[in-house]
């Protein structure tokens, strides 16, 4: 049985599927924590805890099923269910969301983008409307999650009024920590914040 | 003095920056481990032993200096330098990079982009050149990052002959786990890892 989750085992668990994903694909049906261990570059008792922690089951001598250990990975991660987002923010980041077939294929359907230009739009087959429409739009939506592709100053009026539209979940690309009341959940993407880790490691490596 | 900095250390580094930048704009002089820890979901201990690390200084009674922890960061970080970068692919995410303004402001400068599309266009002032010209074009941009915002199938064969032309440091937003030269740094976005971990979040909270 699944033990406590860590944080940094949920970071790590999309980068689980990915691998099994491609493993399968790949016609490999079974894989062992060492083998897994270095395609992830993590060692071998780190995999073994870490899926144990999560409810994955392996056998001694074996090692993992793949199929099924992606097929379980899939169900923790909530990706069996269908996901029905709107995207605050029909700028560059937010169509390239919406554009994006992964998330489509894996039930993170898109179905609708809002926009501070006041000009209804669309995406593809994915109508875009004006941000002042959010209040009579959302409702009739279905919408679970919000993604949240506008400049930091818009972010937080933006995030509080979908929730009060009933939206838990947000995907925050504006480089702002947003403050959320206890039932929400916000994942936040700092793209800089990756860029200048880059930053870093050059320059570690130019010290050596 | 800055003691070992681990890869956890590494990946705040870029959050500490952030919010200290905040503070600064706020006018804040002073804060202590406490505040600070307050202010990003950390306990004042972390705080003191990250910024240990790293080589910053506190006073005990007084707290950091938020200017100058900010400037001490920023130069770990290698901000203080400029980085060249080429991008490769000129979709959306691309694009989006490109004309990003902050990343300019903390130094990283987008020279050229390149795409599979043979057409010379432009993104702003910024010239898009086929990809088939890279050999041709790198050794005059004295580029030393290069942005990876291609399809997949791409990813791997833009690496190689980027590394080739000289450049050392990338970052990915393929979907794929690269191979790389030891000398090489790569940094990844995985978007759907961090849209994913939301739908673990949300599938979480459903049980409670």
């Amino acid at each position: 049985m699944a033990g406590y989750v860590s944080d940094a085992v949920v970071r790590r668990l999309p980068a689980y599927y990915r691998h099994l994903r491609e493993l399968d694909v790949e016609g490999v049906v079974q894989i062992s924590s060492r083998d897994l261990g270095e395609r992830m570059k993590m060692t071998s008792s780190q995999i073994r805890q870490d899926i144990n922690s999560f409810g994955g089951e392996g056998r001694q001598g074996y090692g993992y099923d793949v199929s099924a250990l992606k097929e379980h990975i899939r169900i923790v991660l909530g990706l069996q269910r269908d996901h029905r987002m709107i995207i605050l923010g029909a700028g560059r980041i937010g169509r390239a969301v919406a554009s994006y077939v992964g998330f489509r294929l894996e039930g993170y359907k898109t179905v609708a983008l809002f926009d501070m230009n006041a000009e209804e739009q669309a995406e593809g087959e994915i109508p875009i409307w004006p941000i002042a429409e959010l209040e009579k739009r959302v409702p009739e939506l279905d919408a679970s999650v919000a993604v949240l592709t506008v400049p930091v100053c818009a972010a937080q009026s933006l995030l509080d009024r979908a929730y009060r539209l009933g939206i838990r979940a947000f995907w925050n690309f504006a480089q702002v920590d947003l403050k959320y009341p206890r039932d929400a959940i916000v994942v936040n993407v700092h793209l800089s914040d990756s860029l200048y880790t880059l930053g870093y490691r050059m320059n570690e490596k130019g010290k050596g």
